[in-house]
C-alpha cells in the first residue's frame, strides 16, 4: 500500500522533508595495548566513566568502551559530536594504550580472563555461553535512524487518510516497510562496508569451522558474526508479530532480553510490548562494521550513504505481506553468499548490485537529494564498479601471517598521534573559540551532557541529572552581575567605580574631540602616557609612550585612536608587567604574567627569522592558544625606535621585545605564575571581582614586583587596569612557559558541584 | 604674593585647569498658596522629606524647602540635575500650592504663625529673635564652589613652592585671596542679579525703618536683608584670624552655630577648627538671589557667569593684608549703596561697575574661557550699559499696590503648569530614555541618591545609605541571569529553551538563504506566516502573512527579511492580540494589551486626518511614550490590503487597523489591563521569566482571550512570543488608555526594600 510513496513526495514536492529525521550512534571499540593485545588495566581513571555518563560508557567486558551520540536532526551535527567524543576518549587512554580499529577483536585471551564488567555480571542470569561471549567482543556501530515525522505527517494527511485508521497505523507501517526492504537489501551493505576478513586468534571455539580462506565480512555472516541464532525465529511481517517473536524468545531465555536480538535492523520504541500502540520511534541499524581507515571509525560519507539508502528503502516498493518471511529468507542467503565471498574478487552478485546503486544514483537525483547525499551515494557506486575500492579488499591487502594485528596496531598509533597532537582543538567544534572548545572537552570528560545551542554566538547548554547552565563563549555563565557586561566594556564607569571603591587605576582622561585632548597636551608633556580609543578590543588603535611624548607623535596617537572610537581616553603608562588573574566563584584559579611579544637572540638568527621560528606554532585569530608576532606594521615601528631592524641578528641570549602591550592577542608571551606570585595580588584581583559582582571574571593587574605583597599604604603596587567577564581559559590552559592550570574543570566544579565527588 | 597668578598660567597654557572645579548648589523655597500665602499644610506626603533625602529637605519652617544639588564638576551637569529636581519638587506639590519665586517672602502671618521644623526648634537653645526669624523667611541661593585642585597643584609644583611652606598653605591662601576679592567686588553681583525691590506686609518689624521707595536688593542690604549684625566682627585679613572671630562668636551666643554666620562668602572645610590645618574645601556664596524670570529660581547663564566671576577673583591682584579690613569695610558701605538705589535709574557706581565688567571681558578672552562663560559675561555687561536688563528694574515693573504678589502668583503658575505638563519627561535629563527619566523621578522622590554614570549607555546608579545600584536603560539591574540579555537576542536559542520547558511557542524555521526558505514555501502555503529577520528589532523587516501568502509575496517578504539579517525566521502566525506582562522580582506588576496602529473614523475626517489628529500627542524615536502612526509605507500598503486609502473617511464607530505588528514602536495603542487579565496569565508570565531566571522582564504572550484561563490542556492559549531583560517603563506609566501602573516605584521597592517603610 505504500509503493507510492514516491509519487506523493515528488508531486508535492516535499523534498526538503525527506531528508529530515533524527540520527544517533553508538560505537563499541576496544582498548589494546601499543602490542596489539587486550589491555588488562582498568578504565581510564581521568574519565568519569558510569551508567550516568552520557557519552563514553563501560562496555560488556573491562576491556570495551562504548561511544554514544546525542540524537540530532543531521548526521553532520551528529558526526561533529563523534569526532569530539572520540578526541576525548582517546586524549584520556593511558600512554601505552591505543584504540583497536577493527570490529573484530584483536587476539582473545581465554575465555576466563575476559572480564565482565559489573553491570554485565548482574545482567545475565545465567552464565554467558562461550560462543555469545566472543560474539559480544566483536565491536560493532548502530545507527539510530528516525524517519522524518513531518514527512510522514503531511503525507498521510494528504493521501493515506483514507488508506489507514489512525496515523499511528501508517507511521508504523513506514517503519515496518524500511526494516523489511533494509533487510532485502542488506547484501549491499555487507559488500560496501564489509571490513573483516579474518578472526585473529582464539576466536574460534575449538572444532569450529573456520572459513578457508579470506571473506568479505566475518562480522555480518550468519555463521561466524555477532549475529546469534534466533535472529532467524523473528518474523517480519508484521509489527504486532515482531513484538510477538521477540517476546517468546525472551520468556524462553533464548534471549537475555530484548535488546540481544541480534539482527541487522530492530524496530525501537519505548517499551516493547507498546510498539504497536504508541508506535515506532527509530529503526536501529546494527550491520555497521567499524571502518580502520576512518579515524573515526566511521566516515561521515559512510553515513551520509546511510541516509540515502534508508531513505530509499522508504522510497522503494514494499514487499507483499505474504512474501516478506521467503523473500526475507532469501536476502539472508545471499548476504550470506556476499559476507563469505573472497575479498580480492568482483562479487557473484556483481550484476544486482550494480543495478541497485544506479537505482539509487537516480533516485538521489529524481527527488533533489543533498549534494552531500549524491556526493556519497556516487562515491558508493565506485566501490561497485571495483571491488579493489572495498574495505574488505584493502584490509585483505595487510593481511601479514594470516593475522591484521600489525596493520591495526598501526592504525591504532596512527589514530593516536592524530588525536593526541593538537589537543588545545576539540574535533567537530573548531569553529567555536577555543574556550568553548575546552570547555567542552573538560564536560565530556567529566560526564556531563553538552549541547551547542548557537555556534556562532559560543552558547552552549551543559547538564548533570536536573541541572542545566547555559555558558557563552567558555566563561560566561547566568551567575553574577547581569551588567558585569556593561561595566567591563565601559572603560570610564569601570574606573570611577573601581576608583571609588578604594582599588589603585591609573590616571585617566576622556576627550570627544582632537582639540579637546590637544589642549591638555601640556599636561602629559611630562610623563609616559597610553593613548586609546574608549571601547577598543585587543590594543587596537593603542599607542603606548613609555617616556613623555612629543606633541606630534601625541596628536599623531590621538588621532589613530579616533578612528577607533568616537570617545579617547588618555591613561598614565603605569612601570610593571601586566597580569591576568582568572577568578572562578570569587576565587583566583590562576595567574599569568603577560609579557609584550619578543625574541631572545641566539647569535645566529636575524630578528626576522627568529619571529618565523617563534611563529611556527602560533596562529591568528585566536585559532591557536598563541598569537603570531606580526612582521608587519607595530613591530617595525618598535624595533625603528629601539634603534633596530628586522635583519638586526641579536646578540645570544638577548630578549628584544617587539610589542608594547603585553595583550596576548599582540603576539606576546604568557607565562604561568599562580603559584608564584604574592598572594595579596590574589586577595586584590577576589577584592574587584567582589566589588563588581563577578562570579567568573578576569582582572587584569599592572604589579611592579610580583614577589612584593601590595599593603594598604602602597596600592598602587597592584594597579586594576581592566576587567572582563568573559575571560579567556585557553590562556591558561596552554601558557608560553609554566604549569597549565586547570581551568575548564574547575569552571565545571564551580558549576556542576554535585558532578565532582 | 599671589598677584602674579594670571601670568604663571598664561605662560604655562594651564587654561582648561581654570576652569575645572566642583559646584553645588542649595536653594531654598516656600510653599504658598494659589493665592500667594504660605501655606498651612505639611509637607507633601508624595514625597519623601526627611534629614536623609539627599536632595529635598525640610527647611527652617514648615512652608519652606530646601533644593540641595550633588557636588558636580561643570556648572551644566549641576543645572542639569536642579531642573530634576525642581520637576519632581513641583510634580509633588499639592494641586492648590506653588512655589513662590522671589527671594522676599510674601505676606508673613503673625510670628507665632511660623512654625519651625522639628529639627529647627531642637536647633535653637534660645528662642529665635523676632528679627532672625523674619530674616529666616528670606529664600536664598547658595553656590558652593571648589576652586581647581588640578590648577592649584600644578602651578604650586611650579612655581610656589619656594614661597609657601607647604602646598597646603597655598591652597588656603588662593582660597582666601578669592574671598577677598569675591566681598572686594560683591556689589557687582548686588548690582547684576538683585531682584528684592520691596518687602511684602508683615515683614518689617513695628516701628523699624523702611526704604521710601523701591530698591535694588533688600535681600544684600546689610540694614534689611540676611545677613545678621555680627558680620562685620569677623574678620578676613588671615585664615586663622577668620576662625578665631567665628569661634568667639559662636562661644558669645551671637550666633547659633558657625554657619550661621551670613555674609556673602564662607570658607567652608569638614570642620572649622580644623579649616587651617585641613584646608579650605569649598566657598560657599551666598549673596545670589531667586530670579523669578528663571524657571529654576537661577538661570544656567547667571551660574556661568558666577563661574567666570569666582575665577577672575583669583586672577585679580590680592588685597594687601594690612589693608583687608578698610578695603572690605568700604567695599559693604558701596554694597549697601548699590543694594538701596533706585532700580529704575542707573547706578551711581556706572563708572566702576563698567571698568570691572570690561575687566571681564578681556579677561575670558585673554584666558581662554569656553565659550558659555564668554557668553555670560557679555550678557552681563548688557545690564551694565542699560540698567533696564537688570532684574531689579524689571520686577521694578511688576509692582502693583507696594506688591509684587500678584506678579509672583503669575509667575508660580507659570512654572507649575511648565513643569506639571509634559511628566513623563525629567527635565536634565532628556537626553536619557524615558525609562531611564521615570525612575530618576521616583528615585528622587523616594529619596534615593542619584548619579548619572554613562548618558550615552543609560546606565545610572542610586544608593540608599550604604547600598547602591546600577540601572541601565531603565530596567536593567545587576540581578538576575547574566546571560539574559543573549537568550532575549536570541529568537531561535529562546524560542528552544522555552519550548523544551513546556510552554507554548509559535512554529518556527530557521533559514539562511533565500533558496531554502522558498524550499519550504509548500509548507507554509496554507497558514497564516510571519517572516522575520532573527535578530530584529522594532519590528524591521518582519512582513506578516494573516492569510496563506501566494509565493511571490513569500519570496518578496524572505528577501525584505534578509536585508535585516544573515538568518531570517518563518513563524506561525497566531490569532490573538499580544500582551506584555512586566514581571519585577518575579511578579507580575503590569499587563499592557498592545494593539497594532489604528483610527476610529467619526464620518468626517479622512484616514489620514484621522491619522494626522492622533499623531498630535505622539512622538518620534520614543521622545514621547506613544509613537506618531507612519503615514508612508508600511500603513499604505495595509491600507490598500484593505481595499482602502489614506482618502478614504471611515464609518463613524469603524476602527480601521493600519499595522500588522502590534508593537507599539510602530505607533500601536497600549491598553493597561493589569486588573483585567485573567490571572493564569500572569502566573505563565512569571513562570517564563523564572525558567530564564529573569528578575526584571517583559514577557510577550499571544493570547485568544485575556478573560478566559490558559490550562495544562490547552497551553496555546498563552503562547510566549518573545522575552526581553530590559522592558521599557513608561508604556506601563503613560498607558494609551486606562490606569497607569507606578512600575518605576514598584522596580525600586524591589532593589531598595528598605527605602520604603
Amino acid at each position: 500500500m505504500l509503493n507510492h510513496f514516491g509519487k506523493q513526495i515528488q508531486k508535492f514536492q516535499r523534498f526538503p522533508f525527506l531528508y529530515e529525521g533524527q540520527f544517533g550512534l553508538e560505537k563499541e571499540v576496544q582498548r589494546v595495548t601499543t602490542a596489539g593485545e587486550l589491555v588488562t588495566t582498568k578504565y581510564p581513571a581521568s574519565l568519569s566513566l558510569s551508567q550516568g555518563q552520557p557519552y563514553l560508557k563501560p562496555n560488556f567486558t573491562t576491556t570495551q568502551i562504548k561511544v554514544v551520540t546525542d540524537r540530532f536532526s543531521s548526521i553532520h551535527e551528529m558526526y561533529h559530536q563523534l569526532q569530539g567524543l572520540d578526541d576525548v576518549l582517546t586524549q584520556n587512554l593511558a600512554t601505552a594504550e591505543r584504540l583497536w580499529p577493527l570490529s573484530m577483536p584483536p587476539k582473545l585471551p581465554d575465555d576466563q580472563a575476559i572480564k565482565l564488567t559489573t553491570q554485565e555480571r548482574a545482567h545475565y542470569k545465567q552464565p554467558v555461553s562461550k560462543r555469545s561471549l566472543k560474539s559480544q567482543m566483536i565491536a560493532a556501530i548502530r545507527l539510530n535512524f528516525s524517519l522524518p515525522t513531518r514527512l510522514l505527517l503531511v503525507l498521510y494527511e494528504d493521501h493515506y487518510q483514507d488508506k489507514y485508521d489512525s496515523y499511528l497505523e501508517f507511521h508504523n507501517a513506514a517503519y515496518l516497510k524500511v526494516a523489511q526492504n533494509y533487510q532485502h537489501y542488506r547484501y549491499i551493505l555487507t559488500y560496501l562496508f564489509g571490513a573483516s576478513p579474518l578472526a585473529e586468534m582464539n576466536f574460534y571455539q575449538s572444532g569450529q569451522a573456520k572459513p578457508a580462506k579470506l571473506v568479505r565480512s566475518l562480522a555480518n555472516s550468519q555463521r561466524y558474526g555477532y549475529a546469534n541464532q534466533t535472529a532467524s525465529q523473528i518474523s517480519f511481517a508484521s509489527l504486532a508479530q515482531y513484538v510477538q517473536d521477540i517476546t517468546t524468545c525472551v520468556k524462553q531465555e533464548k534471549l537475555a532480553n530484548s535488546r540481544e536480538f541480534n539482527v541487522p535492523v530492530l524496530l525501537q520504541g519505548r517499551e516493547l510490548s507498546k510498539l504497536t500502540s504508541e508506535g515506532v520511534t527509530h529503526l536501529e541499524l546494527r550491520n555497521l562494521e567499524l571502518d580502520p581507515f576512518a579515524l573515526d571509525g566511521i566516515s561521515e560519507d559512510d553515513l551520509d550513504f546511510m541516509q540515502a539508502f534508508v531513505i530509499y528503502m522508504l522510497i522503494l516498493p514494499s514487499i507483499a505481506q505474504q512474501k516478506v518471511s521467503s523473500i526475507l529468507q532469501t536476502a539472508a542467503e545471499q548476504n550470506e553468499q556476499v559476507a563469505l565471498e573472497d575479498p580480492t574478487r568482483a562479487s557473484a552478485l556483481q550484476v544486482p548490485l550494480t543495478e541497485f546503486i544506479q537505482g539509487m544514483q537516480k533516485f538521489v537525483v529524481d527527488f533533489a537529494a543533498p549534494k552531500r547525499l549524491q556526493t556519497a551515494v556516487n562515491r558508493m557506486a565506485e566501490r561497485v564498479i571495483d571491488f579493489k575500492k572495498t574495505p574488505a579488499y584493502l584490509l585483505s591487502q595487510q593481511v601479514s601471517q594470516q593475522s591484521l594485528s600489525h596493520f591495526a596496531v598501526k592504525q591504532a598509533n596512527t589514530t593516536y598521534n592524530d588525536q593526541t597532537q593538537v589537543v588545545y582543538q576539540l574535533r567537530g567544534y573548531q569553529d567555536l573559540s577555543l574556550s568553548t572548545q575546552a570547555l567542552l572537552r573538560a564536560a565530556i570528560q567529566v560526564g556531563l551532557h553538552v549541547e551547542v545551542l548557537d555556534r556562532q554566538d559560543n552558547l552552549i547548554r551543559l547538564s548533570y541529572q536536573k541541572q542545566s547552565e547555559i555558558v557563552k563563549q567558555g566563561s560566561l555563565t547566568s551567575k553574577g552581575n547581569q551588567l558585569s557586561g556593561e561595566l567591563s566594556a565601559n572603560k570610564t564607569v569601570l574606573k570611577k567605580l573601581l576608583g571609588e571603591a578604594g582599588f589603585a587605576v591609573p590616571m585617566s582622561a576622556e576627550y570627544q574631540t582632537q582639540a579637546a585632548a590637544l589642549t591638555d597636551f601640556s599636561d602629559y608633556a611630562k610623563r609616559g602616557i597610553v593613548v586609546k580609543p574608549r571601547c577598543g578590543h585587543n590594543g587596537a588603535g593603542v599607542t603606548v609612550f613609555k617616556l613623555p611624548p612629543k606633541r606630534a607623535a601625541y596628536a599623531a596617537a590621538v588621532s589613530t585612536a579616533f578612528k577607533f572610537d568616537q570617545t579617547i581616553m588618555v591613561e598614565s603608562f603605569v612601570v610593571g608587567s601586566q597580569y591576568r588573574f582568572l577568578v572562578i566563584s570569587g576565587k583566583v584559579k590562576a595567574v599569568l604574567e603577560q609579557t609584550p611579544a619578543n625574541v631572545v637572540g641566539d647569535g645566529r638568527l636575524t630578528i626576522q627569522q627568529l619571529i618565523e621560528k617563534k611563529n611556527l606554532t602560533r596562529g591568528e585569530n585566536q585559532t591557536k592558544p598563541l598569537e603570531k608576532i606580526p612582521l608587519d606594521g607595530p613591530t617595525a615601528a618598535n624595533l625603528t625606535q629601539q634603534g633596530l631592524q628586522l635583519t638586526t641578528i641579536p646578540v645570544r641570549g638577548n630578549l628584544v621585545y617587539l610589542g608594547d602591550t603585553a595583550n596576548p592577542i599582540t603576539g606576546g608571551d604568557s607565562v604561568d605564575m599562580t603559584t608564584d606570585v604574592d598572594v595579596s595580588y590574589c586577595h586584590l584581583a577576589e577584592r574587584v571581582a567582589a566589588e563588581l559582582k563577578l562570579t567568573v571574571a578576569g582582572i587584569d593587574l599592572f604589579i611592579d614586583n610580583p614577589y612584593k605583597a601590595v599593603t594598604d599604604e602602597h596600592p598602587e603596587l597592584g594597579m586594576v587596569l581592566s576587567v572582563t567577564n568573559q575571560p579567556s581559559l585557553i590562556e591558561h590552559l596552554f601558557p608560553y612557559y609554566g604549569e597549565a592550570q586547570p581551568v575548564a574543570q574547575q569552571l565545571l566544579q564551580s558549576l556542576f558541584p554535585k558532578a565532582f565527588h
